[in-house]
């Protein structure tokens, strides 16, 4: 990374960051790994419980000194005061149970080795606290907000000295989570992987930042290439929130599954779906036959968040666990096309740099052509 | 227009243009209009029988004189040889009837006055056919193809001296095109209005841009903006195609009926919502109590094309003719969240480029103070 990269923004000086590239990931090795490449790594930790944030955050800092680096949280607005398991199981319909199994017979997947392990925890009051509380206390320099964006939490962080972030994929969500403070938007368009929206990218962007005014913005959903960084400063954000990318990943690929890795890795820009199978809202995933036979006629609707992870929870362990290929999926954005090999996560960031600085300096001559 | 305008490309040169912003309308006035700003507008005319494509065509070019415009046909894979109306009647099921009238009732839709006119024809070999000749025997100079790309339709506009058009939405439809031989592709992006895919825009143009090598490439869906516009070039893009932008004028206002004037005025960025209520493909229009009526629970499934034409036909027509606003609704952009009032079409091209020109400018700014 040099100093004089075109695709730096204000934003590098305010975060002491080379570039700005964000990258959001489920692994410590890839959080550290964007961080020491000039970056901002932020940790999904959404499914860690306290005690694991604080180690992984010990971790990560130890791996990349002074850099700043995240963590990701995401805060529904309605969550039950303590998790009764027992409670929500007696919820799920008959029909959707025997639906299921039908599946599990269809695909002759055996019984998780663990039962209960993916689902080993239900959001609730109880434990969201705990992580809010862990994340303060903890040195992470920045936190970003899935989903929600609590007040008191955005104001908690910023005592405790942290950047404070909010994704949004509509105007309504941006609005709110000004008023909360946040010091940085993530516009989150369509295109992106996992739990995402309804409104383009494209069109997004811009829209958030005329509403965020001197709030800076980032770019999420389908940046794959030095021009989708370039065309999102160009679209007025000031650097780009990456997920897919970083999945594709020497770093990231002990975190798969065989047939994760595969599924990831022959994915084509349209073989992605949103489906709510996975947890009971929307979420992009390459397409497999688990999205198929909830796609397919006389499929019963999943059931709502948190209900529905507690109905697929033990499958879809057992999916990964006995290498069921077919019904193997991952959650990624419409970039995964891009992405057919593994690289480490350092060259990912200077290709992406060096991509970005070409399509800036074209669009620079084009200006001074025209003049 | 000034001859030194940033965001005009080569492809100006090529098409004998000002700048690289084509619109798309299904109103003679307004494609007329787009051609004499300095860009190329294409006029819709699907839905138009062979003589009034003859007549229309000869309007628009005693409108802009010797200035390029184009036109956009649909050419599905498979029709029937001829339109045989009372057998495609016959194959509606009893259920999608009732449903049609149990809307037409809670909403109070009185009868049109000249039923069948909205589908007054259905797509056949016969029809199309005709459409093809007279496109052929006009001076129209570019045929853009909205769905499908016949080879020898390509080769028969060429020999004519026309220059052919795409618009893909998916890698694929660019490889069979390209194959066809056009002179450009319009990479559509789910962003739009109307017949459109899933592939966000900012995840398509670049693939396509790629796929496409020397032949150059359109960005479609969501252009709103300046910003939009210097956003496609980095992408790869040499121009844009605009729908959305041109409803919103002074030119196509007296097209409207008031509810759909309404309808567009009022929407914002989530107000579109993609439903195969309207034709049986998937259509991006504004949301109304059409689209929520049919993804209601229980409500049927919406019929292929082009049976559920034949069924809702004339429930549309009436709900325009008699002005039954909750059902008023129109095929629109994911853009339409930044039109609020009617301006004249040249105001709508001269505010683009004008934006277009700063956001490029601010590229070339950030390159050199990089450098």
């Amino acid at each position: 990374m040099t100093e004089e990269t075109p695709v730096k923004t204000e934003l590098c000086e305010r975060f002491g960051i080379e570039v700005p590239i964000f990258g959001f990931s489920h692994a410590v090795e890839v959080v550290a790994a964007v961080s020491n490449a000039g970056g901002y790594g932020v940790y999904g930790a959404t499914r860690r419980l306290a005690g694991e944030i604080t180690d992984e955050v010990a971790q990560i800092r130890a791996a990349v000194g002074d850099r700043p680096f995240g963590l990701d949280l995401v805060i529904p607005n309605k969550v039950p005061e303590r998790n009764d398991r027992a409670e929500l199981e007696a919820m799920v319909p008959d029909q959707h149970r025997s639906f299921v199994a039908g599946i599990g017979a269809r695909y002759a997947v055996p019984a998780p080795s663990q039962p209960g392990m993916r689902t080993r925890f239900i959001r609730s009051e109880e434990i969201q606290d705990a992580q809010i509380a862990a994340v303060a206390a903890s040195d992470v320099n920045m936190v970003a907000l899935g989903i929600g964006c609590p007040p008191e939490v955005v104001a908690a962080m910023k005592a405790k000295g942290k950047t404070t972030v909010a994704l949004v994929g509509q105007e309504k969500h941006a609005a709110r989570a000004l008023e909360a403070g946040v010091d940085m938007l993530v516009a989150q368009g369509y295109d992106a992987g996992g739990h995402t929206g309804e409104v383009g990218t494209f069109s997004l962007v811009p829209r958030i930042v005329d509403l965020a005014g001197d709030v800076p913005v980032l770019a999420a959903g389908g940046v794959a290439t030095g021009r989708h960084i370039a065309a999102a400063l160009t679209l007025g954000a000031q650097g780009v929130w990456i997920g897919t990318a970083f999945l594709m990943t020497e770093e990231y690929a002990p975190h798969l599954s065989p047939g994760e890795l595969e599924a990831l890795l022959h994915a084509q820009t349209t073989d992605t779906v949103i489906s709510r199978a996975e947890s009971g809202k929307p979420f992009r995933q390459t397409r497999s036959a688990w999205s198929d036979e909830w796609a397919a006629p006389g499929a019963p609707k999943p059931l709502s968040h948190p209900l529905h992870d507690v109905l697929v929870g033990d499958i879809l362990g057992a999916i990964i666990e006995h290498d069921i290929r077919p019904l193997q999926h991952y959650g990624a954005g419409q970039g995964i096309g891009w992405f057919d090999r593994l690289r480490p996560v350092a060259e990912v960031v200077a290709t992406l740099v060096r991509e970005g600085d070409a399509a800036l300096d074209r669009a620079g001559r084009q200006r001074e052509t025209a003049a």
